[in-house]
């Protein structure tokens, strides 16, 4: 049997470090990541609603993002057997948990961010 | 005078692209970044001794994120005029702010990251 390190509780004490939080905000983070979760949580549930609610995103970077979150378990897609067939993304009940971490950061945002002020719009070297 | 586009309430309402929630997800998502304001948020203050908080990150990447995070106004960086100099990083209040995001995530991570069944520890592609 291997000994595997014991879990740290990483909600209640905010001091030592959390890989699981650590892989969550990256996760959260990663390019374009963040307003597809938001576009799902607000309801496309449809590959070009989705492209639709995000300017600026490419359908090749969607699909990657989109496989990345049903390899986490965060999104479902669902094939529906039409004809043409009919496919939906949905969040699952671990993503549609992450509400709350969209709207902490949206009440951030809406608070402190003020673009024109901001040294760079976005970082492309990511 | 130029108009700017009416800021779009982010907070009240998730369905709308919200650029400010865009900049602010990437932002605290990338690389490192939302594991060094969990750091400062539990307390660390000097360069070292956030760097000792997270394990694996180099002092050119820890250096690289703080100023990031000191342009966007959220760190500030004092330098005490003692010999030798001594330098603390501590969070502005917008900063501080941001221990309602951290706590959102870690309570998600607590609940729902399991790393031993995860895709992929960390997307190096980034």
């Amino acid at each position: 049997m291997t000994t595997k390190p014991k879990a740290t509780s990483c909600a209640d004490d905010i001091t030592p470090f959390c890989p699981a939080y650590h892989h969550a905000v990256e996760l959260i983070g990663g390019r374009w990541t963040g307003v597809i979760l938001r576009a799902l949580l607000g309801g496309a549930n449809r590959f070009s609603d989705i492209g639709a609610a995000v300017p600026g995103l490419s359908d090749r970077l969607l699909s990657e993002r989109l496989k990345r979150l049903e390899a986490e378990r965060i999104v479902i897609r669902v094939v529906h057997p039409e004809t043409p067939v009919r496919v939906e993304y949905g969040l699952t009940e671990k993503g549609r948990a992450l509400a709350d971490v969209v709207d902490a950061i949206s009440a951030w945002a809406e608070t402190w961010v003020r673009l024109d002020e901001s040294p760079e719009r976005r970082d492309s070297r990511r």
